[in-house]
């Protein structure tokens, strides 16, 4: 009894888990015999709380708002094996303090992949239609004064001839957009079919051949192109890269003037992405049909009065890309899955090669 | 000359037109060599204007707004050959008098069916994804005080196994609005794919054949059911019937009470269908998942405190469903080509069959 008590003990480990995972994902966690020291509210943990306790940690479990840094590394000491994230991308993470310490990490690609895209595609609805004057229009109590006529808050049509779907980075989440925009075009056989144009950060010598992939499997022409063209050509233009040094602020001034006047804006990645004051002056000059942002540089400390808050060709929303309950509770399921399989030193369900 | 002059005179007839067609329609119109009396602005002419106009008119091209009653048609006169109206639906005609009369009726169907499919899916998407409640956290400054966190703002997914879209009505623009839906679903070949339900006045022998030939069309189980039917089993129900005195108040508190409670209600077709106190009585109690309304009975007469429009969980649009500019344009251009192919006796480019 004692040594197998003992063998039992040897085997568990402390992890730290910085938000409510809701209630499978918890079950899950407090029957696995490890210790869990969580924070089991919606609202992050202090700085100071995490620290604290990652002290002696195998596993920590951590959200978007969580730096995971040399801070975070040296504070958890070297019991630590993995950091599981609730999330795909991973610019929270110091991703060379994490290698050279050999440390594990987890994440939580695809099962957000249909939610996000239904993002991308509402915000590209919302900005074409006008979305955000049509609210204001019925929420000021202006629509006695503004009755139907036949040029009111119209806006550009996805089934115009030709149109062109440009997406900054092409990973798995712009190919399930591209697939559902595609239904709301010309058809794929029609002589005004759309066409895909796309930039990505990995430059591959059989490009050509990618390319010719691509357009077999969606049905329209696909190429992927420099910043420069896909700014000039996109009717629609959907930005889906991850944020990097080479990505913050790649949506500047410069790019926002080669866009087309009537051409959308849709941030569905991270907002440092965009530049917000290049931005807000571009739709202010009547530059661009409008823009939809989940996400938003300085979230969430974004007052009612940001600029791009009160342009109603701006639609803002507060990061609810994956915000389906399908897709929250197959990440929170996955971060955990992660966070166990890291600290028993076995096979994790996503681990980030890095 | 004078002969000449006297026959161009005779072919001359008097064209009354409601509103501001846009510069392309006008201009139709106007060299059109008939007499046009237009009322050019964006707001709708006093009844008294339209009654003393149509006096002697052989065409009148109307909106939603303006009755086509005994009243207008006594006011015409016997001169009365064609109404022409820039809408697909024609509840604000008195079709028995117009057809007692003999007078033909132009209208604008097809041309609006993209627009109106991509504005049911804009809704579907927006009362799923809790996008009201989203926009008030962010306009109203609460997003410093709601940070990101992983179940905040959830709601339904697509993606849900066996999803059942349900029809109000079955014409053209549910069939551009299902094919458009079912880019976001589980896939057609998948064990849990989606299915359809609709409703149809229509009562036909061959049923089953009709319905077997819309699974085969659309890739997934459609069946015409009962009301009640639809009710019980929609995760998504979109309206997209014809206004009339079967249709008018049909989505009451009886209907309401049928539906799932994570079910969307979205109305897309004319605001009387749905009885606004019982729809804002079931999302008070949380019955839903939420609404979306392009139309609402009343409209524009909505005042910005309407129970409807203060309730985040439904969204209230001031009737752009089908405000493309591709789409208005093209009604524009059938409103004139009806008019003017009404008044010179020839045959229609869209007549309604009386």
């Amino acid at each position: 009894m004692g040594g197998l008590s003992q063998t039992k003990s040897a085997g568990k480990r402390k992890i730290v888990v910085c938000r409510d995972l809701g209630k499978d994902a918890m079950t899950m966690l407090n029957s696995s015999g490890h210790e869990i020291v969580a924070w089991e509210r919606d609202t992050p943990p202090s700085r100071e709380w995490v620290l604290r306790n990652v002290n002696g940690a195998s596993g920590v479990c951590v959200m978007m708002a969580d730096a995971v840094n040399d801070e975070l590394l040296e504070a958890a000491g070297p019991s630590l094996k993995i950091v599981s994230t609730f999330s795909v991308g991973y610019d929270h993470f110091d991703i060379a303090a994490v290698k050279a310490k050999g440390i594990r990490v987890g994440y939580t690609p695809n099962v957000l992949n249909d939610s996000v895209a239904d993002t991308a595609v509402l915000l590209v609805l919302m900005a074409m239609r006008r979305v955000g004057e049509a609210l204001q229009v019925v929420q000021e109590g202006r629509w006695p004064q503004t009755p139907w006529s036949p040029f009111l808050l119209t806006g550009p049509a996805l089934t115009r001839p030709s149109l062109t779907i440009g997406f900054l980075g092409f990973g798995r989440i712009s190919h399930c957009t591209l697939e559902r925009l595609l239904a709301f075009t010309q058809p794929r056989d029609s002589p005004h079919h759309p066409s895909c144009v796309y930039t990505s950060s990995r430059i591959r010598s059989n490009q050509q051949e990618i390319d010719n992939e691509y357009t077999a499997r969606f049905g329209v022409p696909t190429r992927r192109v420099e910043a420069d063209v896909l700014a000039r050509e996109s009717d629609v233009l959907i930005i889906l890269c991850s944020l990097n040094e080479d990505t913050k602020g790649m949506v500047n001034e410069t790019f926002l003037e080669k866009m087309k006047r009537d051409a959308v804006l849709i941030n569905v990645a991270r907002g440092p992405i965009v530049d917000s004051v290049a931005l807000a002056a571009a739709l202010e000059k009547g530059h661009l049909c409008g823009a939809g942002l989940d996400v938003i540089d300085g979230e969430p400390n974004i007052p009612a009065n940001h600029p791009l808050v009160l342009n109603p060709r701006c639609i803002v929303l507060p990061h609810i890309g994956s915000a389906s309950d399908m897709s929250r509770g197959s990440m929170a399921d996955l971060c955990v899955r992660n966070v166990l399989a890291g600290v028993e030193g076995k096979e994790m369900p996503a681990e980030l090669g890095l």
